[in-house]
């Protein structure tokens, strides 16, 4: 698989190219699959819905990856806390982490042995995936799982994490570790039903400084990592903390690929990271609006990392009104301008 | 005045300190003025109220500066918007910018003209503030007064000005020149009227990629700087664009202090920026919920900066739930460790 190919750093024909959320909104045929599975948990939980809606874009777009459709706070969910999207609001918990008894309360193996639907999804996926597709499994990092739980839904102030981090870090930490012992699991249980490289997301790492980031999140980060390194080492590891750019040199650690996010520019992540890890990334995803600006972001980009230990990618999630067309014009530009 | 020597980059017998969003709810005297006043408009445009509110963060906290209470909307609005604040919603434009007729129906001189009661605020702030305490004065930098213009609110995308960037740059740049010609105006207008410094806020400029930050928002910042320089090089001038770590190095114009958000390394700020520009900044928001937390970011950022070319503040607005306790107890920390 020429995705894997590249997450191992090795040289591919060309620059393989996925979309974070490219199972999503701003396709009509997911937008019909969704509809008969209900809401959206219900497509998360129903892996026949599920696995359709992950194959789409490898269809209709021609990506070299498909990643597995579902959402990061399934975890906390099978962990025993009541999860509802609502629409305009995001994502709630009606009984955020508050107490010793809260987190005490939680499930560990039981709610990574609830997730079985995730891997029935991935199972259904892979048996019906193309043989040089490659599938990406994915959990959310363990600080941006803790603190939807903690802060009882999305935030823009973190003052319920935070408040915790400063009075109680080591609640916070027990919360964390806690979230780090079912992932490393839910991660095993993806690779064991057949995901071929996976990626944990830190949507939420900019919420910390850079001290904070380290001891909260990617000690975390890296732990998992570590685990997945030592069982399955063949399988690649796609981290992407957002918003580090200030202390990329401070990154180490045992994972193969390092996910850019459009604020970085990708020329200081090449300068600073690109000899020790792959990096993916990292297209400013409104550039998707234009083909005149899709055209600048993809030469932009393949003349610094030049088809070399690079993935192609937005640097956040593809936007639910991109037309179809645009997306698919970006994926067929990367393969015709990277080719060797 | 201690302030104004530290923007000058002189040494000061200690490091002066004040927070953005200083005149704010989380202070009850202002919850008091602003009930009395009607709604956050009203007391934006009521000279008396915004003077007194303006007043009560040196009274209460001793900082040393007071900021001019207003919001970055105002001039948006004497442009000829329809602007509303609904509770939950933020700021709202009935009336977005769409068209070239839309460009050309804002005003310039005559907004310049109608924010006299900005001009009349600082006067009576002037006048009743004690000599040794500065008085800044501020406003939005072009390209987040576009963005609100242009997506008729706050936004998390940024669909609409993304799409006018890349699909019709010109008329992007026109509306920025516009706005660029009243802030200029509007900055001549607070000096003339009293105040000792200017603050430029680019909340937005993390919204914008590497290349297209310096074309569609810096050049403009910096187009007003050298406005001001021409005609009152005595009045230090304060940039603040978040979220543009990335290419610190790549600063560079006719202003005195940059102002560093916390997402930056004050240690980073400093190597890249400290030998040509003053620094101000930046501690963590939500350290102020604990003293604990305030003691090790305030050791922290006067150990790197120790007392030279820095300005104490926040690197963001306070929170509107931190206690006035531990906002003074901030303040006098600062004036306490960092005296000669």
């Amino acid at each position: 698989m020429i995705f894997i190919d590249a997450c191992l750093g090795k040289k591919t024909p060309y620059t393989p190219v996925w979309m974070m959320r490219q199972a999503g909104r701003y396709l009509p045929q997911y937008m019909k699959v969704r509809n008969s599975a209900g809401d959206f948990l219900s497509l998360c939980k129903k892996p026949e819905f599920a696995a359709e809606v992950t194959l789409q874009p490898v269809d209709i777009l021609g990506v070299d990856a498909a990643i597995l459709f579902s959402d990061i706070l399934v975890v906390p969910l099978e962990m025993g806390m009541d999860l509802r999207f609502v629409a305009g609001e995001g994502p709630l918990f009606s009984n955020p982490i508050l107490t010793k008894e809260d987190v005490d309360a939680l499930e560990v193996a039981k709610a990574a042995k609830q997730l079985e639907y995730v891997y029935q999804s991935i199972k259904l996926t892979r048996e019906r995936l193309a043989d040089d597709k490659a599938l990406i499994g994915f959990c959310g990092a363990p600080w941006t799982l803790a603190t939807y739980m903690i802060e009882g839904g999305g935030t823009k102030t973190y003052g319920k994490v935070k408040k915790l981090l400063y009075s109680n870090p080591d609640f916070l930490h027990q919360v964390l570790a806690k979230v780090t012992e079912v992932l490393k699991l839910y991660l095993e249980g993806q690779i064991q039903s057949g995901v071929n490289a996976v990626q944990i997301f830190d949507s939420w790492a900019n919420a910390l400084e850079e001290e904070a980031f380290f001891e909260f999140s990617w000690r975390y980060v890296q732990d998992i990592c570590s685990f997945l390194k030592g069982k399955y080492p063949h399988i690649p590891i796609i981290v992407f903390p957002k918003g580090v750019s200030g202390y990329l040199d401070k990154i180490d650690g045992e994972f193969d690929v390092f996910g850019v996010d459009w604020s970085t520019p990708i020329k200081l992540a090449k300068e600073k990271l690109g000899n020790r890890y792959v990096l993916q990334g990292n297209m400013e995803p409104t550039r998707l609006y234009s083909k005149k600006a899709i055209n600048e972001g993809v030469e932009h980009i393949a003349n610094i990392m030049q088809n070399s230990r690079h993935i192609f990618n937005l640097g956040h999630g593809i936007l639910p009104d991109i037309s179809v067309e645009n997306a698919k014009y970006f994926i067929d530009l990367v393969h015709q301008k990277t080719k060797i």
